[in-house]
């Protein structure tokens, strides 16, 4: 099943050689781009407007930046990508030897053909990442530097999407949107997520889904902060992230360890038999970070494909769009849309008759034909139900319990819930 | 040990060709044999009354069943086996060629030597069951075909049968009187519930225990329909099924899986160390279902040789006198004398004597020489009662955590019981 | 690491040679040897007082035992070891055939050259413990017998030492000071306790530690009955013993088998990558019997070598000095410490800014430059402290869940402490 690949791949070419960062108008473009997709509601956040802990910072833009070689020569340039300059670096115009330009290079030793993603967000400085070939390839003379870029009062720019549910209490789905040139970190998430919006709108869902295209971290707490009176509402979330490489996929954990996303989404990958990985999880990686703060400690896992640091291209110009694939980000949206598709049926019934089985006969439920051993699925699984609809156990439990299939479980309940023998 | 197993082999044979139903005189002509055994009280219901969500069909009797081929010969006839004529069949007499006789007749393609048992309770129909190969050989032909059979208001008939306790708290004991001409399911259950019962009576049990011979589901649910206010005094209870196959004994837990009944099967099984098997509960088998249904939620386990189902014989010919054993009957018997024995002496202790070990020695309960590291078993188990009697921890509590066997801490417990120590 | 163990088996010689008892005065001559290490505070508590459900027995003291052979020669002689006498032997002088004789004889015919230990403290009666082979070796004839004991009221004598911590919570650490002339059991153990002792007291520590050095059973009954008041404050504690033969570590769980002394042990003894063993607690073995019996249920394990009755030479003359080594000792020693390190830093702290991460950067705590994945491990302890700091997870808690060494994860929480992030 590789469905919307190559559209998501498509939306990643035109996403990955935007110049991004936590604020800007590299940010705007993104969200431009995506809106083409599914509407957005657009918010600009005023710099220095306190949110948590933090204070929103000065909106950084940047038009150029390049080391030009005594000769001339651009030998480092902006313009070939978006990560050869550090992320918010301060503007700087001037000319130095070498020896005293490298102190503000970044190169990968380990891997020499690479350039490095840096960033320095809370620090003033200015940089390059460059890779260490180029780097070794200098020759000593005098440099000229420019870093064409503004630092200034302005806006930290998020968005978000909801698709209406039957009920307010929501799912959230969140992307971080400040990485460059970076495609399977996070151009192949906001993909995902892009495609799952859509999805989840061609029928209304149980649940209200709010997708969040944020910077991380700031981006997440400055969400936080300003939805503190509603976030009782958010029952259920998901962190997408690195969604779009070859390897296997990986669920990390919420902080709970048992909110209903994190027995989903088990459940989901191991019937899918898709091999996979369960994460505990941990206060480290994407913005479930800050979901999962203990005073928020919201039932929001994340999902990757390989996690978080876990590959050499990680945050590294090899992470291109070679590195991702359309069958991978199909793959990604599949199983969120079956995630999704557990989660949105699953409740808790309250058997009605709970005293001994109701007769199922009577109600077209059971085979008339008696003495027969092979009992059929779908009977099982209304036994399971009327069994465990005590206000204990959700549909999911009773397909764990069952070992029956979790649609299976589901229909079954709705034959007893249009029999009038359980309500939700 | 095979103690009684030739006795229950004997009330088989004599039960086994009876036609039974979940109504009508082979129920009454099954119980007036058991009543040889153990007093019963025999309960008529009549047809028509509500029991929880059912309601007590028409009682069904037969005299005589048949299918004559063209020459007149009887090819099928339920005066060979009660499991030819379909359970609950409608009266017939007709003649009628093969195709269209076809309709009424069940058979096992994959067994093609064996009768199946089928019924059809609750729809009325008619049919026969046979062989394959009977019907295969059967020529083209008009065929006489009769069920002289009656369905009328009548009465839901079982039976009760009380061994009085020292506390009115209830033990039962279930077992379905509803199949027809099968030895293991479940005549062979019938007759160890009814040795059970009479080895029970050999000396005053801790609590009462009540024995129920019933028909299936409908029966059950009768019996809790009429019981209802009096079904908190239930605090253990086992169904009991197949109890004669040559197969390893299994043990199915109840709803609770953490039930006392369920644990003092897993010790005493395991303690024995026969082979056996342990199974979660499922909302199928026998008539646990009822018991076990959300609003009873009763602490009750189902004991089987080879469980429900697990047999190619299971509910065809083929579950006849040769499938179940003398030894089979007496080791399941056995089984369940050695649970109840267990199940009669647990009790939580309160040490009455809590801080710091009680001077056993002046009491004459522990060694006067010291230095020997050999403690003697029954003065562990003293110090073990001891030290877990705080009001939370059973005697098999104790057994459990100290390895010791069951008895040993039981005496252990009277000795302290009766040097004033502990109490109940 | 072995320190300390040349001092500690210096002290065991000390002791070694004394006839201890559960009173009298080699139990005086040893406390007050170990008073030369660390200042006690000794407790005489009078013969026939009432302790818990006890009562202190007659205070016994000897001063010479021999079996003299019909040539006047002394073939069993209290002065070549302490063991020779029945412990609490009553006083006798009399002249008898070997025939009578050998009814007052303990020998261990499967070790035929080793001394057993035996004692009879609540049944008078005198005897003699001697080797098989030099009982084989007796001739015929009249012996004479003689045990110079005295019992009479007088007082069963106990110490305490206190190492005064920064709150009145204490931790108690227990050892037995009853058993004659056996190093491993428990002269190693009195040896382990007492440089305990003193490295505890090189700079105050949080809890409050209490050491007792008392005589088994009857002097943790005297000590729990005359500290009923105060028992409260107890919060750990640990029972040494076997402390220094040559076998692994062992500890014993508390009766709770959760307690923090339990966790903190399992902890540091798998942290140290120590070959070694956790037992469940039993009812049987040291003084944890009285500290783990239900009324007190105290966090108290035990902390032994090889355990209690584990090896051959338990309770026999081979456990000599040659049975003990100073490296064993050094490494009990060197795991109490570790493990009350861990003890005395743990807390549950309250993360005083639970929405979203605080901004740990502008505090100075965290790398400014971003992009890299190799979060340094006091960064990643820092984030999993303020992420669990939820007042339900202690250190230790974060530490496991983790994977973090406790003194990093400690460390964080000492700099967030600082900074005011979290509070105690």
């Amino acid at each position: 099943m590789t469905e919307h690949g190559d559209e998501m791949y498509a939306l990643v070419e035109r996403l990955y050689p935007l110049c991004r960062s936590i604020t800007g108008d590299g940010v705007r473009a993104t969200l431009e781009i995506v809106g083409e997709y599914v509407p957005l509601k657009v918010h600009e956040v005023p710099t220095g407007t306190q949110v948590l802990d933090w204070t929103v910072p000065q909106e950084w833009n940047i038009r150029d930046a390049y080391i030009a070689d005594p000769a001339g020569n651009r030998v480092v340039d902006f313009r070939a990508s978006s990560l050869h300059v550090l992320g918010y670096s301060v503007p700087v115009s001037a000319t130095m030897p070498l020896a005293e330009l490298r102190e503000h290079l970044h190169t990968l030793p380990d891997h020499p053909a690479w350039v490095p993603y840096r960033t320095s967000y809370y620090q003033p400085q200015w940089g390059f990442c460059l890779a260490q070939e180029t780097l070794d390839a200098l020759p000593d003379g005098e440099y000229e530097v420019c870093v064409d870029s503004t630092l200034t009062d302005g806006h930290l720019t998020y968005a978000e999407h909801i698709v209406p549910g039957q009920i307010a209490d929501e799912v959230i789905v969140s992307c971080h949107v400040c990485h460059p040139s970076l495609a399977n970190d996070n151009m192949a998430g906001v993909a995902v997520a892009t495609f799952l919006a859509r999805a989840l709108a061609e029928q209304t869902p149980y649940y209200t889904y709010r997708f969040i295209f944020a910077p991380g971290t700031i981006g997440a707490i400055t969400w936080l902060a300003r939805n503190a009176e509603r976030i009782d509402r958010v029952k259920h979330g998901l962190v997408l992230a690195c969604a779009g490489d070859r390897g296997h996929l990986t669920y990390k954990q919420s902080r709970r360890g048992d909110a209903e996303i994190d027995r989903v989404m088990r459940h989901v990958l191991a019937a899918s038999e898709r091999p996979h990985r369960v994460a505990e999880f941990t206060p480290y990686g994407y913005d479930e970070r800050q979901f999962c703060s203990p005073g928020f400690d919201l039932g929001v896992g994340s999902l990757t494909r390989t996690p978080y640091a876990g590959y050499p291209e990680y945050h590294t110009s090899a992470d291109n769009l070679d590195f991702v694939s359309p069958e991978a980000m199909a793959d990604t949206l599949a199983v969120c849309r079956e995630a999704f598709a557990v989660l949105d049926r699953d409740r808790r019934y309250l058997n009605l008759s709970p005293y001994g089985e109701p007769q199922l006969g009577r109600r077209g439920l059971y085979d008339s034909l008696g003495g027969r051993s092979d009992a059929k699925q779908a009977q099982m699984a209304m036994l399971w139900v009327l069994n465990l609809s005590d206000g204990e156990h959700s549909l999911l439990d009773v397909a764990e319990r069952s070992g029956l299939p979790f649609d299976t479980v589901a229909d079954a309940a709705g034959a007893l819930h249009g029999a009038g023998l359980i309500k939700a």
